[in-house]
């Protein structure tokens, strides 16, 4: 069983209050782990949770709001202090190299390890990463400044081999590789064909997760996360705030639910709350009427998806 | 009785720790508002103090390594975001501006508050800034890039009205402001000299504190805190590290307590300590065994400079 979960490290708009950190998460697949977003005081989450810093090579820079990267270049110098060597790569905004190229000339300081930079635009969604297990692409979201989301994908996993019906049938170690890609099995000297699903089990399903951070309802996204496992949406007004919403490029809590619905989601968590909730039951309530698997993503939570087949 | 207080926010050098936060001070001086420094985390450390945002009116920046200023820009957004029009007046290196103006540009934002900058230079002691009350001086350090401490100075005192002399001399209200400066009083009509200290009280001393943030030992400073009644004075290592310090442009206790004892400072707060003590009690210990009046500027310690005669 892999794990596949989301670490909430900031919940709060852009003013942060004395509870609600700035947007930051740490998803964790397969205990690799992927930074998104970096808003102030997100390495004190961090140690927080006893990451280690060296565990981090991947982070993910959603939009150039310091709400959402504001604790970014404190987390590069903090990892060069800590003797850094091996890469990071950062994915954001191409102006964001800009802003830490400015930070480190005028600290008079060079990283001691590579941070190798990939720019993202956000005209159209592309695949940004992939590895083995996972794919990660951007989704074009429609805030006051460019500003994308990321789809994080698992792969197609393997075929699991049935350890009994490999006895049964004598098939060698050289063909569990193609069994495992889906191949059926040929006898060598029989010529005989055993399928592949009498050999294998069905692997576990590939799971999903979308980060949708600063956007107004948009629903020119949801053909790119139909069927996502889970979905994370700011929500950071009540509905009864639409019209501010709108105009500051932001959704409320019922357009977040919307947006799940729609997209046949698996469940939602919402965040990115605005300061003036104190309490954020009603936010939690106005989703749940129209989606009812949603959560608050508060501090501290860990959102969990597991494996099923 | 006016206050003369400094509430440390922060006592990390630059890899915060989970307890220490990066350098941040705030100085209250009769009720006014001092930003010293403003480090990762700052605006959430004022929140926990209950600091009104729209309270400070000055900010201090003494260089631009990370941990000292890397919470500046999240400050003046939040100062932005709760809809302030007052002036904020900045004080610091040059090319602060430059990075604030980027990372404005790249999140299309102005701010609604008049920032006025004030540029700091590194070359030679200068007042940078002056009221009634106090004035605030530069402190040319020693440190890998140019960095400044910051003397505060209350002004002389005007001299304190004698009520009961004043009746018994039957000093008219006219003369009271001449008298509060120090000028004797003259009898209109008999031409009697009757001098200020028959009718005034001595004023209490003028307060002052030095904030002396990253530097190596340099004796050059001594001079101009001279009888400082409080001095911060980095301390980042043991005498043990003494060749790491010189290398690295920081101080270790002890020589921030000979500073103090040269000096004649009337007491002396460490702070800046590097993330591998985990415990301070050697460091004090270290600074004691030199300077004896010292503390640990620890975070939400408050450190008051009482009124004297």
């Amino acid at each position: 069983m892999t794990k596949f979960s989301v670490l909430i490290l900031g919940s709060a708009s852009a003013s942060p209050t004395l509870n609600r950190n700035p947007t930051s998460q740490l998803l964790n697949i397969n205990e690799q782990y992927y930074l998104i977003d970096c808003g102030e005081g997100t390495q004190s989450k961090l140690r927080e949770h006893k990451v280690k810093f060296q565990r981090l090579h991947h982070i993910f820079i959603s939009h150039l709001h310091g709400d959402h990267y504001l604790g970014l270049i404190g987390l590069l110098q903090t990892m060069h202090l800590l003797g850094r060597t091996i890469d990071l790569h950062l994915y954001g905004p191409p102006q964001l190299k800009e802003i830490i190229d400015l930070h480190l000339k005028y600290s008079y300081s060079a990283l001691r390890y590579p941070l190798i930079f990939h720019p993202t635009q956000a005209v159209q969604s592309e695949i940004i990463f992939e590895n083995n297990q996972i794919e990660v692409s951007t989704i074009i979201l429609k805030h006051r400044i460019p500003c994308t989301g990321f789809l994080f994908k698992e792969k197609s996993k393997p075929r699991v081999i049935n350890p009994d019906a490999i006895k049964l049938h004598c098939v060698p170690k050289h063909a569990i590789n193609k069994l495992k890609n889906g191949e059926d099995y040929i006898v060598f000297d029989t010529k005989k064909v055993i399928k592949n699903e009498v050999l294998t089990l069905k692997p576990a399903k590939s799971r999903s997760y979308a980060f949708c951070s600063d956007t107004k309802y948009c629903e020119s996204i949801i053909p790119q996360i139909t069927n996502v496992d889970l979905l994370y949406h700011e929500a950071t007004f009540m509905q009864s705030e639409e019209k501010r919403a709108k105009e500051t490029y932001h959704s409320t809590a019922e357009q977040a639910a919307q947006v799940a619905l729609k997209a046949k989601a698996k469940s939602l968590i919402i965040g990115h709350f605005s300061n003036r909730y104190l309490k954020l039951d009603n936010l939690l309530n106005e989703a749940r009427f129209v989606f009812k698997n949603t959560e608050l993503a508060l501090e501290n939570s860990v959102f969990e998806i597991k494996e099923t087949q």
